[in-house]
């Protein structure tokens, strides 16, 4: 049972919003996610898709955002538009704008469902991993603030080796990740998570070179019943790049229950220098 | 050399905009697209980042495209409003909307940028297949009108074979495919080719379910000098599901040069019944 009395989660006080009206919304970053410019892109996705998901006139689940940071956020309040431009039967389409200053920051697409039963299957499997409790909890990454917010154990790829100056052939990381503190997943925590995989480069280069997300797309297929069932216990998240070129890189990522059930598929495209 | 009196290529003709100023264009759906309601999903991604690309204030070549569709369009005309919501020294962010009859029809999120000489390197790798004059020209599915627009060798995975009762145990294809009649690809025929994947359900299940994607994201690795050297050879295609369930799955795809680069990466949303 949650005290109403306690501070909130710092992922809710984080996407907490104030509702203006008309679909717009007031926030402001909070410090508890701050990356090395502005806040950690899957917070700001988090709080673009809260804004949907608490607007007067949504209809049904969370199936695909797509976010696109177009500016770094200062510190102090920012203003959100969430539009519904089209309600069907049973899927909704929506469009978000987050402004700083009279600025867009960022903007985002979303659409929502109502889910019902039909043929499922799995084509996708989860890579087989030593389960969350056989694996160490990873060292947090001291340099930026947002990873504190996060249990990471790492089978596979974590955070660069400052010391090697050598790069690598594959980027790959696999990593048990849950909210720290442990707060029992929704969608607005998984599209958090969809973001805590770092730039590959820092992986495949053994190094900081300055990058930053500029579009963030996640698919959602667990609906609100299935992401409970997995509580407050960690989630595979598995990343890699596909190709770095001219400025810019994509990275997929796909977060796994527990159970070996996708949850979450996502993909990003991300500017580098040099 | 192209005749200035011959007619405009299929692909030329459909995604052909009459700017209406500020923004605004004008279009309407090409018969030789048609699909079963509606065009083509990719012919509509290729018509929208063509108002961004035409648009005055662009800048740079195309990194993401974000494409959600929000309704089928009818015969008739269209509207496509696209909007520079925040343009940077080298990335520039848009919004588009294509309306119908006062309705909207879809939406998409585009990110342009002048690319740059960096650091750079391939991660994933193409399937290693025979090259595309090994691989015999796959007969059309003639049910819809827009495969005749492709000229497709499938390796693996081709039109489903509606004669067979049994599902199958995965989705995955892998094609040969360029325009036909032959055209040089350029970003907009490469948008439109990352939706040439038609439903992984129908493959999987060997049958047609009514099935359409809401969202398709593509990223863009080759910038407009790499794309030419491709000229009119087919690329190859790959594409396969990840998870269906509760109405939804996605779907990726990566498609290749023959020379072995990954030109686009891409991924989506589709719904389904039953």
């Amino acid at each position: 049972m949650t005290d109403p009395h306690a501070a909130p989660h710092p992922l809710d006080a984080a996407i907490a919003l104030e509702l203006l009206g008309d679909g717009r919304f007031r926030g402001a970053p909070h410090p508890a996610w701050a990356n090395m410019v502005g806040p950690f892109g899957g917070i700001t996705a988090a709080t673009l898709l809260n804004a949907v998901l608490a607007h007067p006139e949504r209809l049904g689940e969370p199936v695909a955002l797509t976010v696109n940071f177009a500016g770094a956020l200062a510190d102090g309040p920012f203003e959100i538009d969430a539009r519904a431009v089209r309600t069907g039967r049973s899927v909704q389409h929506w469009i978000v704008e987050q402004r700083q200053g009279g600025e867009v920051a960022s903007t985002a697409t979303v659409v929502l469902a109502v889910r019902r039963d039909t043929w499922a299957a799995a084509e996708a499997a989860m890579p087989v991993v030593p389960p969350a409790e056989a694996v160490a909890v990873t060292p947090r990454f001291a340099k930026v603030e947002w990873p504190k917010r996060y249990e990471m154990r790492f089978h596979a790829g974590p955070w660069p080796d400052l010391s090697v100056d050598a790069e690598l052939p594959d980027s790959e990381s696999v990593v048990w990740v849950r909210d720290e503190p442990p707060r029992p997943l929704d969608a607005v925590s998984l599209a958090a998570i969809c973001d805590v995989f770092y730039p590959r480069t820092f992986r495949r280069r053994q190094r900081f070179v300055p990058a930053g997300t500029v579009t963030l797309t996640t698919h959602f297929h667990a609906g609100a019943a299935e992401l409970a069932e997995q509580g407050t216990r960690p989630v595979l998240g598995v990343a890699r790049g596909l190709r770095y070129a001219k400025g810019f890189f994509d990275q997929r990522a796909e977060v796994w229950s527990d159970a070996g059930r996708l949850l979450a598929s996502s993909t990003q495209s991300v500017w580098f220098k040099e």
